[in-house]
C-alpha cells in the first residue's frame, strides 16, 4: 500500500519508520532536505516536492499531512489539490481545530477529495512504536485508510470515531482531559511542597503509580521528571498551551457543557505567563480604596 | 510475625487474606461476628473483643486498624491501649485526617505507644493482591512494620513516607488528585455528550487508554462502566465524597498554596447534591430585579 506523508518532524519521522517497519511504500516530504534524506536512507522514497508527491503513486493516493495546526495546513492541502485526481484521500494528522476540519472537509469534497482527520496521542514514542489513533471522516476513505491504522497502531489504540471532524474533536477533547489532570497532579504536588512535610517527589511520583488509583502514565512521566530534578529546581513554572484547551472550552461554551475544571485549567496556563496580573492590580487597588489597605507599589 | 487487625470490612478482609497468603500470624477481629468466622476459616485467629486480640499475642503487637475513619477510630485506640505494652504499634491503615493523626500520635507516644500511619490506596482489589501504602511515623516502628508492608503491597507500591501524618497527608492528597483527574474525565466526556458527533463511549476509553497521553487506570474503570451501560443510563450524576477532597482544600488554605482545580472539583461534588441552589435563586432575583429579566418560578 502506498502512502504519502508531509511533514517529517518528530512525529512525522517517527511515523513514518514505523510505517516502513510494516512495509508499507512511504513517500514522504518535507522542507527539510536533511529530514527527507534520512528517511530516504531508511527505506522510504524521499522527494522535494508536494506535486513530485502525488506523481510518485501509481493507484489511489492517501497522503497523510503532519504539519503544524493551522494556516499550512490550508497551504499543503491547497498544493496538493490540483495534483491529485477524484477519490484521493488526504488525512489530516495533525491536531488541526476541529472547526477547519469540518470546512476543508466540505471544501475538498466539492472537488471529489477525500478529508480524513485523524486525532493522534501518545508522543513520538508512540508514532514509532504504536501510535493512539481517532480516526473520522467519510466510511469508504476511513475504511481504505484502515489496513494502515491497523498496522502502525498501538493494540486497541486505533478508534473510526464517525463522521468528518469527530477525529479531532475526540483528540481536542482528550487534550482537555490531559489538561485538567495535568492541572490537579501539578496542584498536588504544590499542595505538597508548601506543606509541613518533607516529601522525596520521585518516590511519590513511584508509589502514586504502583497500585494506586491515580496510577497514569502522566505520573510515569513524573517520575521520569524527579528523577533528573529532585524539586524541578531548574524549571520555570510556565504552561504555554498550544489551543486545543482553548478550543474545548469554546465547544463546552457552545453546547452549554459545564466543563469548570477544564476551563479553570487553561486559565492558569494563561496565569504562568504573567509576572503580574491587571485584575490584581485592579483588586489591590479596590482593596486600598474601600478599606485603606497597603498596595505594592512597582 | 504476628499482626493485629481491626476490622474486617470490604479492605480489612481483603488485606487478611493477602497477609495470609504471606504467611502472616493474623489476628484478626470485627464487629461482624459472620466475618471473623470467615476469616478464621482462611487461617485467622478469629477473636471477638479488643482484649482478647491484644492477648493472643506473643511478643510485641503491631495491630492494623481499618475501620472508618472519624470517632470509631478514636473509639479504637481507646479500647485498645489498657491493654497494650510500651512498644506496641498502631497502624491506622484507613483515610484519617492527618491532622487527627497528629493528635493521636502525641497522645499515645505520651503513653509509649506508636502509632503508625499508613495511607492505603487501590481498592479492594489491590488490598486482596498487592496493596499502594504510604506509611508515616516514628522510623523504628515503621521499620519494624516494614516486613509486613514489602510482602503486602504491590511492587515498587510501598513508600516510607517520613515523620507521623505524613502518610495519610500523602494519601489524602492523592484523594484531591484523583478529585480534579476524576472531575475532568468527567467533562471531558460531558462535553462528547453534548456534542454534535456521536460516539461509542466504551469504544472511547478503549482508544484513549491505549497509547495515549491520557491512559490511567481510571480510564480502564470508565471502559469497565461502559461495557454495562453504554451511556451510563441508570445511573444519577450524583458525586458523594468522604471528606478527603475537603481536607485536601483546608490543607491548601492552610499553607497558600493554589489549588482551583482541585477546589472546583470539590464545588462540583457539593453542586451535585442538590435539585435546586440558594445561589442560583439569587442570581435570577438580581437578574430580575435589573433586567427584568424572567425568572423560574417554583
Amino acid at each position: 500500500m502506498e502512502i504519502g506523508l508531509v511533514g517529517l518532524g518528530k512525529m512525522g519521522y517517527n511515523l513514518a519508520l514505523n510505517m516502513l517497519d510494516h512495509q508499507f511504500n512511504v513517500i514522504a516530504t518535507d522542507q527539510n532536505k536533511g529530514a527527507v534524506e534520512e528517511i530516504t536512507k531508511q527505506g522510504a522514497q524521499g522527494v522535494h516536492s508536494l506535486e513530485e508527491l502525488v506523481q510518485k503513486f501509481t493507484g489511489r493516493r492517501a497522503i497523510i499531512l503532519l504539519v503544524p495546526a493551522g494556516d499550512i495546513v490550508d497551504q499543503v492541502i491547497g498544493s496538493l489539490v490540483p495534483h491529485l485526481a477524484k477519490g484521493d484521500i488526504i488525512i489530516d494528522a495533525g491536531n488541526s481545530k476541529y472547526k477547519d476540519t469540518l470546512r476543508r472537509y466540505s471544501e475538498l469534497k466539492e472537488q471529489g477529495i477525500h478529508l480524513v482527520d485523524c486525532g493522534t496521542s501518545g508522543g513520538t514514542d508512540g508514532a514509532r512504536h504504536g501510535v493512539c489513533v481517532m480516526v473520522g471522516g467519510d466510511q469508504e476513505a476511513v475504511d481504505y485508510v484502515s489496513p494502515l491504522y491497523e498496522k502502525v497502531s498501538i493494540k486497541n489504540g486505533f478508534m473510526k470515531t464517525g463522521v468528518a471532524g469527530s477525529g479531532h474533536f475526540l483528540k481536542m477533547v482528550h487534550n482537555g482531559i490531559e489538561y485538567g489532570m495535568m492541572q490537579a497532579i501539578g496542584e498536588g504536588f504544590e499542595i505538597l511542597d508548601k506543606s509541613e512535610f518533607d516529601y522525596d517527589y520521585k518516590a511519590v511520583s513511584r508509589v502514586w503509580n504502583n497500585g494506586s488509583v491515580i496510577r497514569c502514565w502522566l505520573m510515569e512521566l513524573m517520575e521520569n521528571a524527579f528523577s533528573k530534578q529532585p524539586k524541578l529546581e531548574e524549571i520555570r513554572g510556565v504552561m504555554n498551551s498550544s489551543g486545543e484547551g482553548i478550543w474545548t472550552i469554546e465547544a463546552a461554551l457552545e453546547y452549554q457543557a459545564s466543563a469548570p475544571v477544564i476551563a479553570m485549567s487553561q486559565f492558569m496556563r494563561f496565569r504562568s505567563l504573567e509576572d503580574d496580573t491587571f485584575h490584581g492590580k485592579v483588586v489591590a487597588a479596590l482593596r486600598n480604596e474601600f478599606g485603606g489597605h497597603d498596595i505594592v507599589k512597582k
